[in-house]
């Protein structure tokens, strides 16, 4: 079913999201997926709990500057149809803001080695707030995507690494 | 008409918002509206760019630190539900992304001068870029309520401001 609502929401994104169009991809009755899913919400939660649970490519180049870069770069490159459509279904539907709180939870935490390494490393200094440096990393990224409608080059992740990485640096983070 | 599209906004939020009950509201019919704004993009738009028109109190507190850290905490302060209606608004339709667009554009130009008077008095290296600042300051408010659906503190808004301010001195932005 994930698969099925994964697929939908790249089509037609989440405004036509569907629980007819999910069942029928699927090839099940839609009176059970609302049986077991209750609806669009449902639906989404469960995608983005799946999605959340999946193991991710935590950059490790060897220094903090290359870690912090590459998951910029890397939340750039994965704003897919699919991912635009979970934002946009948090910002209408209580039970998707839910279930995108529970994911971005989970990549905080899974990023958060990153720092914790370079701590290690002595690159940042012991008692850096390691999900601020993630969240400093990667909120210009979306903030020029989803907010500012703004297009973003790969100098504009660059240079939110760059924020976040001289922040922590100064003792802010 | 844009005060009705505000007001009704305000009330039910974008997916709530119809020409019916803004034309309801002001006191005109329905069809006056369609003539003249289309439907309810163009309502939106129209709202959104008389929106970026408007003045607006910059800060001027007399030190980059403060400037920065109160824009920071407009920004937090100000997301009441009509604010985050036209943030909706513009993840799900075309027209008013484009309005958004233009919105922050202009917010953006504006408190560019905050960091122009930090450069004249010495505070931060010539050659910042304001409007990256600005960015940077507003970005991990914008990230939190928007995209990760978390709360928002004052000492969130004030760790974003300090952030800007470190990669600013540090020459990153």
């Amino acid at each position: 079913m994930r698969q099925a609502t994964l697929a939908e929401l790249a089509e037609h994104g989440y405004q036509g999201l569907t629980v007819e169009n999910v069942a029928a991809r699927s090839g099940v009755h839609k009176t059970t997926v609302y049986r077991r899913w209750t609806g669009v919400e449902g639906l989404i939660a469960d995608a983005l709990e799946l999605a959340a649970e999946e193991p991710w490519p935590v950059p490790d180049t060897g220094t903090i500057e290359g870690d912090l870069r590459e998951l910029a770069r890397m939340v750039r490159r994965g704003m897919d149809p699919t991912a635009t459509a979970f934002v946009a279904a948090g910002m209408q539907d209580e039970a998707a803001a839910r279930a995108l709180n529970g994911f971005y939870t989970a990549r905080h935490a899974q990023s958060a080695v990153i720092v914790r390494r370079a701590v290690e490393r002595g690159e940042l200094p012991a008692g850096t707030d390691a999900e601020e440096v993630v969240r400093a990393t990667v909120a210009p990224v979306y903030y020029r995507l989803f907010i500012a409608h703004e297009r973003v080059e790969e100098k504009d992740a660059d240079r939110a690494a760059a924020t976040a990485l001289a922040a922590a640096r100064a003792g802010v983070l």
